[in-house]
């Protein structure tokens, strides 16, 4: 998650929205992102796609059925869906997204037994790093 | 839709499940796309994602308020939720999808009040050509 906090300073110095992931394949970083809707200006940008999109070209292949995504934020509904479209084995999230997030705060989409596969949920790790990132990130923006 | 029908026999083509999409601005179509998921290797590479990230290219914005996604079929969840985070304004389909679409068959997840975009829903164009395309696309893959 250190990895994925990092990542996330770069969309923080870039205006974006501080939220990194980093995708794991037998311990091993496969690939790295960060959000970057605003600097892209691209709907799709996220952290997690980018992820994705990275690890799918490293490994040649669209399953993820090995992997494992590290996020500093709860997934939005899009980004969940590309965890399930991509058969990620495990999520693990550093701090909930009381707004946005599809994974617990708004609906427990993942686990709502109507998707063609099931992905391990973890979340807690880095969520204090994470959270300070993103309120120092707001509280500039409202300044 | 026609456009969107056109795209989707590319797919076809390509080996990938046949679903095309356009989007459209003032009448105008500004993006092409269809699924490039198998021949991209690739597990973001849905008609609708591909389009979108075309339309915020040319827009230079993504923000897709003023825009029309017409597609011909029932978006999943990762494309429904990016419908969300472009806030295109309308999503036309052709047909339903009842085993991934999270749009009506699965969920309304675009209609359940808990997001912060609305999205005017049309279906119905289209339907039959779609589901043509659809099924002769699955028989031959089972032959």
């Amino acid at each position: 998650m250190n990895e994925a906090l990092k990542e996330a300073k770069k969309s923080y110095k870039n205006g974006d929205v501080p939220v990194g992931a980093i995708i794991v394949k037998n311990n091993k970083i496969i690939a790295k992102a960060h959000n970057e809707k605003e600097k892209k200006r691209n709907a799709i940008k996220h952290a997690e796609i980018i992820a994705i999109e990275k690890a799918c070209k490293k490994l040649k292949s669209w399953h993820l059925e090995e992997c494992e995504l590290y996020v500093t934020l709860e997934p939005c509904l899009m980004c969940a869906g590309a965890l399930l479209q991509s058969r990620i084995k495990t999520l693990i999230y550093a701090t909930e997204n009381e707004k946005f997030g599809y994974v617990k705060s708004i609906e427990s989409i993942l686990n709502n037994g109507k998707n063609n596969h099931k992905i391990k949920i973890i979340s807690g790790i880095g969520r204090e790093e994470s959270q300070y990132l993103l309120k120092e990130f707001f509280k500039e923006k409202r300044n």
